[in-house]
């Protein structure tokens, strides 16, 4: 037993030494070539035992990251040493990845497909600086007031009130926290539940900036392919069972960039499978309230009864999407470590948002908008299909959301497109981002939520030009 | 040399694989003296080859985390394997760490002296309530749109040339990144420069939560002392050399918790040792306005030419702190991963926040508040200073901020005192939370910006009255 207590008190040190020798290497502190600091400093300057340092040593030299000359010491190997300049290397520490979504959309376009956006103009601005006039009347120290850092009771109580009434959602208020936006709120979840070579179970395609959050953590994606039918459930099932995922991350209604839904059959039977499996499902769920036909089916959170479903509404984006207001429902005891995880990344979400947000959103002035934000969606998603009809490309006709997903003809080289249609100020984004296997060469997404109607009619006929000069 | 190439490619997967079993056993997914899958089993559901599972499995053995029966396969040794129920354990995994300053802070209390927040009736409510709807009529879309990830163009360059007037800093906008507040700021660096093993330097005693979030990722704090007359340099210039820390996290002016302020003569040199042992100087300034007689000296960021300095502006804290609006000024290449780790943290700061920031902090108005919040938070401290005194409690006077800190008589045990006081509805923060060593045992930080002046009196004195008793 004594062997035991000791080893496991030495054994996570060495790894951190191992891994702290690495990082210098990678980092080009220690330079190829150069003579590492002895055993005896080593263990001196990390307070750790010499023959934690010696180990360390010892497997850094098996690897071949040091090499040992003339019994004088340990040297860099060659090519163990990174240089800070990491465009140049193709390794590059992870916490570094990049955000390739971002990045694209970061450029201005006057065609403006790209964005995953409701176009402002569809938004009740004015109403909306009248009523905001009207909160801090009703709140005058709101911008000298912190949140606590799980969110504002009177919006959590609202809100739990209104999952109940609308989704059939059981949930208290202690049950839901506030986050500034989806991401913010994907980025906790993945900081506690993912650690290195934890699976996560990923649709394919899906949205691309939650998966660079995943593998920042370590963690290895395996895709379920998402079709108009849903999920091929014993395919997932036999996932389940031969990956143990720690997590599903699903985007089941109007998916982005797809625009699919799940069916209701699939999704009691699929908390059944993330029960058993001990696999959480993490429901990102944005697009609810945008349909065109019958409103989608309930999400997967009314079937859960273990906890094993974290729900994310982030219905600011059809509201006031410059609030950044988000909700996460969730179970204990993921509750209690997400407010940890919130409260070490910002404090809390500002107060005035979330005041701003509860007033608007009880307001009956909602589903007036609403109502008429679905029709002028649907008047740009049918603008946007006509013009793909006519040039004889091919999609599924989604429910709600806002986007399409395209397949082009097998002739034309997205890159090629893609860099056309930068040049004609033309913006979309190539299917491939958002698939986990880096496939799906010839399909994109076009976002018809951003662009007004005229832009969308002109810039995909401008697109489908350029495309059949390919 | 095939020999280097092929074990890189394998060695990162060695230590994946390690970590991700020893994750399942500290998660009690694979619990004691269960059956460990075999070799084979486990080298298809993590795809790599069966000589590294092989390898972890060995390694794991020696470090007594599982153990081999009748050779039939590996079984996890009883205390490898916790449970989840983390409030039992001692071994609480990383991600985890709880944030004890916050939860000392959601206590509700009638005399609230744990909170370095100003009392928002010194806020200019009205003027602030009429001045956002100024905002609204200036931007009327300003809740349907988002903020670029680095922050708002206009009030990147109205903070640029506020820093080059008043603080004699030359930044050019895309040096400046907009955060929610210097929390966010302080997570986003450690993320991209903190590693395993790593070393930070730490004021002793310092802001509790940067060393919760410091520990998160795994680094060492090397505590440096701060006293009335700073640090002292040689010390430092010691503990650069010994232990290569990435970056020493300080708050040199009006302290957190203290409220000492480095001198100006130490500032530069600081910034020279730093480029010497290429330690970053993470530079957290959320008080300097907050002065009592003369303004502070300098900023270390205005020394600096070679980019060893990250300086945090969170002067929101004083205008409008419900907002949640930090400045982080740094240079290439460091900009760039800053705003990587933005952009994936939360995808920017809300636009509504930093458009009414912006107008609020070019107004005339706002140097007529600040010369008002300084006379007023001077007659908070002499309060809490007069019943100090009439106490016999130690302390020295700060220059500016919004503590003192406080050191005891021997004879008071500050637990005792902290749990009297909870109960008698009177808040405080025991100095040992802001301790690197955990030491510090007999010092206490109270906050007299947050209750007013009558409470300040009245909660002093039955504080003092209370630690009598004892």
């Amino acid at each position: 037993m004594k062997k035991i207590a000791e080893v496991q008190q030495t054994h996570p040190l060495f790894r951190q030494v191992y891994e702290f020798m690495t990082n210098r290497m990678e980092r080009g502190e220690w330079s190829a070539h150069e003579k590492l600091p002895s055993i005896r400093l080593l263990a001196e300057e990390l307070k750790v035992h010499r023959l934690t340092v010696f180990k360390a040593y010892k497997q850094l030299k098996e690897d071949g990251k040091v090499y040992v000359k003339d019994k004088s010491g340990y040297y860099v190997s060659p090519g163990s040493s990174l240089s800070l300049d990491f465009e140049e290397n193709a390794v590059v520490p992870s916490y570094l990845l990049s955000n390739p979504l971002s990045e694209i959309q970061r450029v201005p376009a006057k065609y403006q497909f790209s964005q995953a956006l409701i176009d402002p103009n569809l938004l009740p601005n004015l109403y909306l600086s009248d009523y905001v006039k009207k909160v801090f009347d009703l709140y005058p120290k709101v911008m000298g007031t912190y949140s606590t850092v799980q969110g504002d009771e009177e919006l959590r109580e609202t809100l739990s009130r209104h999952f109940r009434e609308h989704h059939r959602l059981q949930l208290s208020p202690e049950e839901l926290l506030i986050t500034s936006g989806a991401q913010q709120a994907i980025n906790l979840i993945a900081k506690i539940l993912l650690g290195p070579m934890d699976t996560v179970l990923v649709e394919r395609p899906t949205y691309s900036v939650a998966m660079d959050i995943f593998r920042r953590e370590g963690a290895r994606l395996v895709p379920v392919d998402i079709t108009p039918e849903g999920y091929d459930l014993e395919k997932v099932e036999a996932l389940m069972a031969k990956h143990k995922p720690r997590m599903f991350y699903m985007n089941p209604t109007h998916h982005n960039p797809t625009g699919y839904t799940v069916p209701a059959r699939q999704r009691k039977l699929l908390v059944e499978l993330a029960e058993r499996y001990r696999c959480l499902l993490v429901e990102d769920d944005p697009f609810r309230d945008m349909y065109f036909g019958e409103p989608p089916p309930t999400p997967f959170f009314a079937y859960d009864t273990e906890g094993w479903v974290i729900y994310i509404s982030s219905f600011s984006k059809y509201v006031a999407p410059g609030l950044r207001i988000c909700a996460v429902a969730c179970r204990f005891p993921f509750m209690e470590r997400l407010i940890t995880a919130k409260s070490l990344a910002d404090n809390g979400t500002p107060l005035i948002n979330q005041k701003i947000f509860l007033h608007y959103y009880t307001s009956p002035r909602l589903q007036q908008h609403l109502g008429k934000l679905r029709i002028a969606l649907q008047v740009h998603k049918e603008i946007m299909e006509e013009e793909l009809a006519a040039a004889g490309w091919k999609w599924t006709a989604p429910q709600g959301g806002l986007n399409l997903w395209v397949k082009l003809p097998d002739q034309i080289p997205v890159p090629e497109l893609f860099r056309l249609c930068t040049e004609q100020s033309i913006a979309f984004v190539p299917g491939e981002i958002f698939d986990p296997l880096g496939e799906l060469k010839s399909w994109i997404r076009l976002s018809y939520s951003f662009a007004n109607e005229g832009q969308l009619r002109e810039g995909m006929q401008r697109l489908t030009a350029l495309a059949r000069t390919l």
